[in-house]
């Protein structure tokens, strides 16, 4: 990895912020954040334009350049990294360190006074804006909408936004119909009192409409919004993809419909003149509900006292618990896969996943590492780091597909010759960690942070930890990450948990220089059965809905519990039965031999 | 228990809201909150204005009182005390109640367009002004403050602020004197860059004093603020207790001293005007330090270029961390009292209390209950609830007191005949819980709120639960209850624990209608050794300071792991041994013996 040289970018980059042709008044800073336009996790190559200035193309940063200097903050996961793919015209933010500026506290040091600060309004999230404006005002400052990105401006090979084919989900796949769920939102409007709501989310919108993309690589999404009144319904969206005629059925364009359910096809590039309209037009006490962490341009586009801004979207809400037909189709998504570089391992695993059936595309880069490469955790292996898989180092996969029928995730740790006492050892807390929150019974309504110390204890008890939450919402053929729910020490972004929600399971343990663990299932919320039910409040408990060996060559029998052991037994069967049938419906006699041998009972000596 | 009828005082209420005497304008509402100046937990009842005004008298609870209406906002342990207390001129608003307005939304859907909504600005801490005062003026309303406080206008037989004699705590008790907490702090400020630091809460006071006070029943302080500057000492304090030879030697009020140290004492009264002299003083870039809880008339005086504002002092911080002195006082403090109505077992548990050195006062009112009492979290005996103990009811005693060397705060559950196959079970799932927090080991700088579901885990394992928190900050011959720590299913609050904090381990269950079991400690954060030691992080565990018998006979052994049962009897050998030898030296045979008979070691059969 060698820096991106970006001394002639910066320097077209400061003149396009003082040239009238691009901005009303020049601006002394410019931010640069990570997102797209709907603050999603992963973005497509033409929204890269943080990357593209710095070099830094991590999935998490924010580069502000001022006429002197050039900035980025970013977390520890990619201090390394950044400091590695940045040249020296750019000074590294170390974001968790003491000694840190905020972006706010920094651009105060170093500015002019009555300085003005531009930032892309489509880029920034309002809540973000609100918080970066106030400060900067207090200083004597001004936060100001930049309408022409200036990354743009100066980026003469930007790629285009991608306008990929739609794919359209029947019921059996999606259980409720796009219709049904219009329904559903407008009956949240109305018992809100609104009567517009805007949808944001790339994810949000592809759930909406029972549509899929891919758009955006790894997650089946496309770029559109859509505002959906209490009679109408718009969908913004762009190029010949409406023309499709499965998708023109799909969404009953040509139909003749009750007007309420009338998709109106807009351009994508017209949100902000409509959604402008709408604010114009408005009585009081008419609102308009969007996200909190809408863009600050939609979001200004309605009125203040008009707007009704919440956190988790109802749409947000109703994606994360799952339905029966959601549900069943992650269980059969749920197949392993076969079992070499970590390169070849990792395309290998995609090759298996590809010949799979409703198999669409990864649901992110695979994670295949060997030895002390394992110790990264979003390690990704390249040539220059690519290391042989031998007898005498851990392996550590973590991988997982969109199907149509579901999302998947799952990291499995493997030796190939004979672990060490230690490798064991650690292995073993760590797998004691998965147990104990597949395992855990606790009342309806917690929050996923309360079990999370629950996949530490063990490691605790002897003074080991691992510094990555222990898990994640999964969408149901949407994005691998998705809110509101997780497992981790971190409380924010944390609804309750609740029957019907999917989220992974995957505590650690890395030794940095030396090896990685981590074993991750998915697995399904479901109703537990309790002696006492929690005076009717209802018990929880998950259901594991990956089924894939975890190799008991690994784990050191005598450190479980009887209750632990029975549960790896347990699991091990279920693997068994469920994948074994499929291997031999598929005639695959190498891989039934295999699972075979990796699911023999652990036996447990008193 | 009948309401209090306040039809008359609600009148003279709302004739003073329209007085020009005591306002510039009349105020269409009016705001009672539940504090005093200095946010206090515990008031004096001088300060106990919104009881008077409406007879509920619960610890938490806002009143609001328009011309129209009178309006009760509590919370779910109060839901049926304020019932029963108030007549009918008050709605109850239930607090957590889906329904429930909040105070600002129905100030707004009951007030006249343009009204003006009064409260005494000494009373509301800054950040709830805030908060309301955005919310109202979002709606055409105006939060003004009120300098005279309305409720003390009609309050004509108010009692008058307390004013007792001042305790000097030496070296011996407190570890550090007063003027290396002032070096301590000033240090602090100077790495802030700030030049003047508030002191409003009232144990942050006595702490940094070395001071003791008993204006506040149950908690030892003293009505008092201070303000430190890098080179003055202001404490505002009032009454002759300044005479005092032994008071003013211990803060060398008559000695020559560096002037740095001169400490000047002023009236309480005189802390606004001194503040607002300050704050008109300041130049460019002097700061002034204060909680984000002071009061709105204190921060106010500050203008908001110089406030530096935290939610934590750095006395709230340092206080919490007891020293090497501290907790070998609380260590001596914790010695137990020997074994009837609820109310004789109170007051002979207070009588017991009192016999021991160094006893103050009670720490708490006492809660002592038996049977159904029991499942009532917050009860306290009163004549007309007064059960007496029997044979066949689970007795629950939750006591503590202040003495010279620490403070205390224990809760044991007993059974004084054969208890049920199920009382057994739900009190041998409570132990477990206990024994989970009590002998937990955690990495350094973990927050108390990861610990809550170890205390819940066997009770949840069965569908059972307990709707408080695990535990909380105790002082050290200070507030029972004390921040900025404490181990919680609620994570607000909640600081990183470090070795020397000192908290509760009291998880519970409580059977509505049958009966109440709680097991409560006070523990100290320690070191704790262990494997691997998070690569030098530092490993923590807790070791029970409290030190009372567990009754065995509520003990289900079976439900116990190895490990739990040796934990029991680690600890009954434990309080064997310190207690033992104190009952031997007191000459006190008869419980002696009873100690000897209660820690008989569990016998746990494979």
């Amino acid at each position: 990895m060698s820096p991106k040289i970006t001394t002639e970018l910066l320097k077209q980059l400061r003149q396009v912020m003082k040239s009238p042709k691009y901005v009303q008044e020049p601006v002394q800073a410019y931010i640069v954040p990570s997102g797209d336009a709907h603050q999603s996790e992963y973005i497509a190559p033409c929204d890269c334009r943080r990357a593209f200035i710095s070099g830094f193309d991590g999935s998490a940063g924010t580069a502000i350049i001022t006429e002197q200097h050039a900035a980025m903050w970013t977390d520890g996961r990619y201090f390394l990294q950044a400091a590695h793919q940045m040249d020296n015209n750019w000074t590294l933010m170390k974001m968790g360190l003491k000694d840190t500026p905020t972006q706010e506290d920094w651009l105060v040091s170093v500015l002019p006074e009555g300085s003005k600060v531009g930032v892309d309004p489509f880029i920034i999230p309002a809540d973000q804006w609100k918080r970066m404006s106030k400060a900067l005002r207090s200083a004597g400052h001004d936060l100001v909408p930049v309408k022409e990105n200036l990354i743009d401006k100066i980026w003469t090979d930007c790629p285009q936004r991608p306008c990929k084919p739609l794919i359209t989900l029947d019921l059996s796949y999606t259980g409720v119909s796009w219709r049904d769920k219009i329904v559903a939102l407008r009956s949240k409007m109305a018992e809100r009192k609104v009567l517009w709501f805007v949808v944001t989310a790339l994810d949000e919108v592809a759930w909406l409409f029972n549509l899929r993309g891919s758009d955006v690589e790894y997650n089946p999404v496309v770029f559109a919004y859509a505002v959906i009144g209490m009679n109408t319904i718009r969908l913004f969206i762009d190029g010949d993809r409406m023309m499709d005629p499965a998708v023109r059925e799909h969404l009953q364009l040509d139909s003749t419909l009750e007007p309420e359910f009338k998709i109106q096809v807009m351009p994508y590039g017209s949100i902000l003149s409509e959604l402008q309209a709408i604010g114009a037009g408005l009585s009081p006490k008419e609102k308009v509900w969007l996200s909190d962490k809408a863009s600050y341009a939609l979001t200004e586009a309605i009125p203040k006292a008009y707007r009704y801004l919440t956190p988790y979207t109802p749409i947000c809400i109703a994606k994360a618990v799952k339905n029966a037909s959601e549900t069943e189709g992650m269980r059969r998504a749920h197949v392993p896969k076969g079992t070499v570089t970590e390169i070849i391992a990792a395309d290998k695993a995609e090759e298996f996943r590809s010949q799979q059936k409703d198999f669409v595309e990864l649901s992110f880069a695979t994670i295949s590492s060997t030895g002390p490469n394992g110790a990264i955790i979003h390690y990704k292996p390249v040539p220059e780091t690519n290391r042989t898989l031998s007898v005498n180092e851990i392996f550590l996969l973590d991988s997982g597909a969109q199907y149509k029928d579901g999302t998947t995730d799952v990291t499995r740790t493997m030796h190939f010759g004979t672990p060490s006492a230690y490798e064991k050892e650690c292995f073993t807390y760590v797998l004691k960690g998965h147990i104990a929150v597949s395992a855990a019974i606790f009342p309806n309504g917690t929050k996923g942070h309360l079990l999370d110390s629950f996949a530490r204890s063990a490691l605790w008890d002897c003074g080991l930890d691992y510094l990555h939450g222990t898990g994640h919402g999964v969408g149901s053929f949407l994005n691998v990450h998705e809110g509101p729910c997780g497992i981790s020490y971190k409380t924010f972004a944390d609804e309750p948990l609740e029957a019907g929600m999917i989220v992974s399971d995957e505590p650690g343990y890395y030794e940095d220089g030396s090896f990685g663990i981590r074993i991750e299932n998915v697995v399904l919320v479901i109703p537990a059965e309790t002696k006492y039910n929690f005076k009717n409040r209802g018990s929880l408990t998950f259901e594991p809905l990956t089924l894939v060996p975890i190799q008991t060559k690994m784990i050191d029998v005598n450190l479980l519990t009887e209750k632990e052991c029975n549960w790896v037994n347990d699991y091990h069967r279920k693997c068994r039965e469920v994948i074994g049938a499929e291997l031999e419906r598929q005639g695959r006699h190498e891989a039934l031999r295999w699972l075979i041998q990796e699911t023999e009972p652990l036996i447990r000596v008193q």
